[in-house]
């Protein structure tokens, strides 16, 4: 029996903004947690599609044709190949779902692009 | 641009207990509402591993050799190939995580075996 994972918990375990934590692997995919302020870059990942699920607070998602803004319990799945710039006024607790490999900053290499595969 | 999806006012859609309905697809997996009382049945998935988090409520799972308490705000990840049952005393408001196509009750069939593939 494995253990189970209590979001709270881990959240407090993140320290850094954008930089995303593995809490849970299903099949090849992975759960990640991260805390978010402020305005990330520009990016998009090629080969994934990439769910955004916020935990506590609100951020945005901009687009090159609009944005969207996210609630606590509101998700959004941004298609692969889609420009994207997270941004969040106040820290914002977000969980990431997508294939184990992804990095946070797709093909682009930045300050923000954060160490993978790191669990908490 | 997609659309956000809001668990809130999507679980809102949600009647029967024991019938999940996808909310969002990411690459080949899905985003399952459900709402759950009382015990269902026992069942593997052979094929996959399976996710639960719990977004309201509070939760069992059973397993052969024990069994793990969730509460709102917590996730398990239930190995391929793992016999479980879940249940809930009160009405309990869970999110799954699955590749598509994949059966509530496994290779199972029941009163409980749900049509697959229903979108709110």
């Amino acid at each position: 029996m494995g253990e189970k994972i209590n979001l709270h918990d881990k959240f407090k375990k993140v320290a850094e903004h954008w930089s995303p934590k593995v809490v849970a692997e299903m099949n090849d995919y992975q759960f990640k947690l991260a805390k978010i302020k402020g305005e990330f870059i520009w990016h998009d990942h090629k080969e994934t599609d990439e769910v955004f699920i916020v935990i506590k607070g609100s951020m945005k998602i901009k687009f090159r044709d609009g944005e969207v803004n996210l609630t606590e319990g509101e998700m959004y799945v941004v298609p692969s190949g889609t420009d994207h710039k997270p941004y969040a006024e106040k820290e914002c607790q977000i969980m990431l779902v997508e294939p184990r490999g992804v990095v946070n900053t797709g093909d682009k290499t930045s300050e923000l692009t954060s160490a993978n595969d790191i669990w908490i």
